[in-house]
């Protein structure tokens, strides 16, 4: 296997320019073992493949992750400070369009890190640090689906009792979160290649934002339905 | 380790009694397989560790089920028609309470065979069978989703549009086959232990009927929240 030279050698300790090489290179290491935990998931990737991926020693693996965790964790930070950003815009949301919007913004960031919700339990059975940040990702989740309800009263889109709205809320994030995982037993050998993943995350969005057509004033609904249409087979709104 | 004679040594081949013991004993080793697959996880289960729980040798185990695989279909066969039951019950819902009932059978089969639902997707990319049955297993649900909610229609506990129904099937099919993964990362160190289980199971069957709230009458509706009161934190129905 070719070995390329160690990124570091014969930087200077205080140059400016080559001081950002090791922080290339730690970036490049997330970016490919992203790449390897979609493609194959988490727990049949090595940090021996991830290095042969990367055309580096294992060592210089090692230098800037020294165990696999560190990568997984650095991949789950990245993610959630992501999200933490697109859920900050549920609080501007006033209309359909703005729901739907940010529904295909989230299910986007899903399908970049997909290994993280494919093997998700074992994840978390595995490693401490996920298993608390994941209880605060579902929280967040939660809150920004209350309040994207709740912006879509306030726009006179949606009519919401305080009693419907928790659960929904609840629902909403339910569905968002297993939405692949549904979509991958319901058709293992296609659902989620490359190719038919705009479908499927459209029809994602249009599952979670569905909860609500019976909260919804007509345009609105008909509104929802149109943009949906794209992601649904002709006719048919609930496959 | 103490080992068992065989339950079939010494049986005569045409005797009426003694034919039952290698059945009885096949029944056994699903019972003990299925409650260790669901302690530990089907991937972190041996058929070493099965034989030495059930004291039997491994030849003993080897001749009623060959390989790993097959008693993971023993027991995916015995869910599948347990569940085909169940949901058989879904042409005669006509109120709340009828669905309610519906929701916990569901709910305690699913508790009885979670390690089908916490290692979904790894368990469906190593066993063909069980990937085209589980296919079959959502669209089943899916439809006894749709009879409930045609039900509650015809009962008159529910308002429902043809539009609404088929997505609204589709999300009550998400929330009921990923809700204890979600109780999982919830709280992955409390919620899915047997003495938290009834009330994860309730949150559950809540969880799946508040998605009609919005579609129900007065009535219903009071009905339902009385009923999932038990299971809620007072003053609460959407944790």
């Amino acid at each position: 296997m070719p070995h390329e030279p160690d990124a570091r050698s014969g930087a200077p300790r205080d140059g400016g320019r080559p001081k950002k090489a090791p922080r290339r290179t730690a970036e490049r290491i997330l970016e490919v073992t992203l790449e390897l935990f979609n493609r194959f998931g988490e727990p049949n990737v090595s940090t021996t493949l991830i290095s042969a991926e990367m055309k580096i020693s294992p060592g210089n693996l090692y230098y800037h992750y020294p165990a696999k965790d560190q990568l997984i964790n650095g991949l789950a930070d990245r993610y959630e400070r992501t999200l933490a950003e697109i859920l900050d815009g549920a609080e501007g949301v006033e209309n359909v369009e703005d729901a739907w919007l940010l529904l295909h913004l989230l299910f986007e960031l899903i399908w970049t890190y997909r290994f993280l919700y494919r093997d998700l339990n074992d994840l978390l059975s595995k490693n401490r640090r996920l298993e608390t940040h994941f209880q605060a990702v579902l929280q967040r989740k939660s809150r920004a689906m209350a309040a994207l309800l709740a912006g879509l009263a306030r726009g006179g889109a949606a009519r919401l009792t305080r009693e419907a709205a928790a659960p929904m809320a609840t629902a909403m994030v339910v569905v968002l979160t297993y939405w692949l995982s549904y979509e991958y037993v319901r058709d293992p050998r296609h659902a989620l290649e490359p190719e038919n993943s705009a479908a499927a995350l459209g029809r994602g969005a249009y599952h979670v934002l569905a909860l609500l057509l019976p909260l919804l004033d007509e345009a609105s609904r008909a509104h929802l339905q149109h943009l949906a249409a794209a992601y649904l087979p002709a006719g048919e709104t609930g496959r």
